[in-house]
């Protein structure tokens, strides 16, 4: 059984041939610049780059040319596209519609435009993505893995906001939550690690943290709340994202930078977090370069980040009435030891005991424990896997 | 040593004379409709209420109108203004000038009227009560004791945004944190109570509750964190305040109910909280008695306000390193015990164990502990009384 999942961006689509008998990746890559100048196919498989400079006016091009490449002699994988039994699409937003993956059918693809108010620049690319493929490979079923759909267990005294009840009917205004596949996939990794598979009463917090981070709460597999909210404007800093602020910050700020609101979110996207408050870059990596080198401003922007981590950490606890696990993952929870010890620390009073030296081991792209042996909850490092997450699930839905 | 307490609306002035000998209220009132048609004094002394109708144009006439009310052979309680040794007023915003109480001087004024941004509702209307006072009693000793001052102690890392670090400077855009000193009140009888005065390694967590809420981490007498914001609108969602929200909403809301920034201030003020969410009422008795009929609007908002409370203490808890003491006070605090047993259940893992038959017995004024004797956390309910802290602050600066 080999699936092909496909994320499809505005301009981009990337893509994952993986095996699911072995769970081996056959061959990835991606189209970038589609619909513009310069288009390019980037693929990957044994071990081999291949880079394809070729005009891709829609992304039907671009799925075309995914499938070319794919069956290539020299460079592809599968001699025909048959042998591709099902594609797994990423959607971001499944609103309160979609609790779970779904075929794409008429109908459901249908629902998903409608979404589109909710997740304007991803939907309608997601969108594209899927009847481009749907043209090339009519017979393949498709499924549609949304980034929402894992958060769809979140109670409404967690997914409610404080504001008049019939906007939240009307314009669904509610925490939704994002980078679903990966809390789910960790989580459920974390529970296979530790033999807690199917304990209802398993607690874990998921910490994906990386250019855009979110932190979960998931209690016996099920998410309960999740820092992201409406957007994934919300939750803690990220790298240019401001993460959560006071509501009245957005209009003191249009005012005093004679913004529009539209204009403020565009600031609060892409000139706060990280970037913001460093003044140095929005990659952590940078950040801590900066902070060993004295840097004040960086080494400001780490701790608010560790901070505010930390107290996602505590709260969630909370909200589960306890924890058993803490999971890092995504680019700098799977890589930047000091932002996990700073997470980590003084946290002793949760069963939280960090073993600094195992924190300070490289990322092998396996699961890592990272806390002492004695301590009460477990510390794990696990590199995610939103494409496998995807695949298994389009699996399962066949 | 007598202090009077001065709290200036804009057109409101709220007022106590405190005798600091035994911290004995001599008399208390307040002066309704200044400078509106209506206006009224209601006086209390002695167990007598006196209400005064006569017009009061300015705060220069309600002040006046307090100390002849005062000094009244009748229902007075001293023969001359002179047995006033100082005013205490209560001011909102010390912005990042003022870290304590200070004397009104010219200069000090001046430097609060430069504040005004920050709180334009409150900062000029406390001013103008302060220079009525001063007015009439002018060799009378003038202290400013500010609403946000006992949070000047919260570190950078936990009161800066994710926003750009060049707004910081010049907007001076940052967490403030109010009710200030309602929650070193608390946090300092707590500490008197469990005889931990003056102990650096004293955890409380302060949760005013009331129409206004907030939460506040208090570690050895000082606060290291709250949860309300930039301005009182951030936090847990309160009477009608939304409390936080992804600032993304504010964007989406102005869209699409077409509201200007400052309108969509107005609404997540004024509309949202238990207030919009219920659709019942901003007033938790109301609100209990409509979720024990089985409102399920009432049911939600009580949920959300109970379950984001635990999550501040959770994340407070992590952010001390844990917790020794819970406190509840204010309106809500002090009042409604499904509130409190709702936001101390589940958190055994804390070491919080809830005494439920504690919990319902009813507010007699005094300190009230609610836990269970085997409970690691102890949990207070603490009457609050900023006038006292106010008038307390007052007499050490003199």
């Amino acid at each position: 059984m080999k699936i092909l999942v496909v994320n499809a961006g505005s301009s981009s689509l990337k893509y994952q041939l993986i095996d699911m008998d072995t769970e081996t990746v056959l061959a990835k890559g991606g189209c970038e610049r589609i619909g513009l100048d310069g288009a390019k196919l980037v693929h990957k498989a044994n071990g081999k780059e291949t880079v394809i400079l070729s005009p891709q006016p829609t992304h039907n091009e671009s799925i075309a040319l995914v499938l070319k490449v794919l069956t290539d002699p020299e460079v592809g994988v599968i001699k025909s596209m048959d042998e591709i039994d099902a594609v797994g699409h990423r959607v971001v937003h499944s609103g309160e519609t979609f609790d779970k993956t779904v075929l794409a059918t008429a109908d459901t693809l249908k629902e998903v435009e409608k979404l589109s108010d909710l997740a304007p620049l991803h939907n309608p690319a997601n969108l594209i993505g899927i009847k481009a493929c749907q043209a090339a490979m009519p017979s393949t079923p498709m499924a549609m893995v949304f980034d929402t759909a894992f958060h769809a267990t979140i109670p409404a005294h967690a997914y409610m906001y404080g504001i008049a009840y019939e906007d939240y009917e009307q314009y669904k205004i509610r925490k939704y939550g994002f980078h679903g596949t990966s809390h789910k996939f960790v989580s459920q990794e974390a529970a296979k690690y530790l033999g807690r598979e199917g304990d209802a009463t398993f607690k874990v917090v998921t910490c994906h943290l990386g250019n855009g981070s979110s932190i979960s709460a998931v209690k016996g597999g099920k998410c309960i709340d999740t820092s992201m909210g409406f957007t994934p404007l919300a939750g803690v800093s990220m790298g240019t994202r401001s993460g959560d602020i006071d509501p009245a910050v957005v209009e003191y700020l249009c005012t005093k930078k004679k913004m529009s609101a539209e204009d403020c979110m565009t600031y609060l996207n892409k000139k706060g977090g990280m970037a913001g408050i460093s003044g140095v870059s929005s990659d952590f990596r940078d950040l801590v370069k900066a902070k060993d080198e004295g840097n004040a401003r960086a080494t400001l922007a780490l701790d608010m980040f560790s901070y505010q981590c930390k107290k996602f950490v505590g709260s969630y606890a909370a909200a589960m009435g306890g924890v058993d696990c803490i999971v890092f993952t995504a680019g700098v929870g799977e890589n930047t030891d000091c932002v996990r010890k700073d997470v980590c620390s003084d946290l002793e009073f949760l069963g939280i005991k960090l073993d600094e030296q195992k924190n300070l081991e490289r990322n092998n792209g396996k699961i890592r424990e990272i806390s002492t042996p004695d301590s009460k909850v477990k510390v794990l490092v696990i590199p995610t896997n939103e494409e496998l997450v995807i695949a298994r699930e389009t699996l399962e839905l066949l």
